[in-house]
């Protein structure tokens, strides 16, 4: 039996991950090939196979990562000190993913595809979840801070909120001028006016 | 020499864009078959090539209608009048369309299929370049009317009401909870804090 290195394991596990992205981006979640991963990552089926038993998995395991870094963002240290901070680190991380193009078609096709397939969907909708009620308790505990305003109501702003992200990443793949690092003061603003916070 | 009577032909051709967006939502583009669009819409293949040439014509001629309604919009007669009253009706009719899901996963898979077919993608980014151009236009005379704060930047701000009404169909297909025209008043609150204008 081989005996298993899970650094390497993991390591191989993204170089796959990242090809996998890339083909997604290129053609497509169906006309990718697993032929055509194997390919662009300079390894053959069956050694694929080692690290994911179908193009389905590698599928899944991407919206699981991205449901791991999204907690990730919502549970660090410094988002309980200030929540408004931490609701702006999370929208400039979003930022900074959207600037990335194969990651921002990567999320186009996955909104479309979780409609079609429920593995997909699933997974796509627990992230979408935890990322509106994740905004939504941030912007709970910055109205009990004082820090923005107590009229709006937090699940409601939330979804907003939400619909900025995706439309982040909505303009990165269908404005070639679009460059989100450039953009971000003018999100700030509004994000800071819709809220009613203290400009920062 | 058969005699095509106009308004038949271009109620047949109706009927054939509705039944391929259903099958395009259903589907995807490239699963879609000629023959499912034919089975939807109760018509035999050679019957349908008397209208569209083949699928990607359907494609493309959806994406001339979505570009003809968006100009409508734009250019109607009372955006001369009121700028910013246009650019909420415009906002609502987004809503509107965003509130029926099939149109809702249409827009994300044209705009991922944007990055991946060069027709598909000269007219989307058409129709989003008149989008947001249209969109900074209205902002422009906005501000020259006094209607909205005159320190923005009505092609940078444009960007972002852009991305709002992308989100604003990212969360249709993304969140089954997410009653577009039940929290429509809350984007209206976040466009209204954001231009600076006063409230309607």
């Amino acid at each position: 039996m081989r005996t298993i290195d899970p650094v390497k394991h993991a390591a191989q596990r993204r170089r796959i991950l990242r090809a996998a992205s890339t083909c997604f981006a290129d053609k497509g979640f169906h006309r990718t090939r697993t032929a055509d991963i194997c390919a662009r990552v300079g390894m053959s089926p069956g050694n694929l196979f080692h690290y994911f038993p179908s193009k389905h998995a590698i599928i899944t395991t991407i919206l699981e990562q991205e449901g791991t870094e999204t907690a990730a963002h919502l549970t660090e240290p410094g988002s309980t000190a200030d929540p408004l901070a931490a609701l702006f680190t999370l929208v400039d991380a979003a930022v900074a993913l959207a600037a990335d193009p194969t990651y921002a078609v990567l999320t186009l096709d996955t909104a479309a595809e979780a409609r079609r397939d429920q593995n997909i969907g699933a997974l796509a909708a627990r992230n979408d979840r935890q990322l509106r009620t994740g905004i939504a308790d941030l912007l709970r505990r910055a109205v009990a801070a004082g820090r923005i305003d107590d009229t709006l109501d937090p699940d409601r702003a939330a979804t907003w909120v939400t619909a900025q992200i995706d439309g982040l990443f909505a303009r990165g793949a269908a404005d070639p001028d679009f460059a989100p690092l450039d953009r971000a003061p003018t999100l700030h603003l509004l994000l800071t006016r819709f809220l009613g916070a203290e400009p920062t």
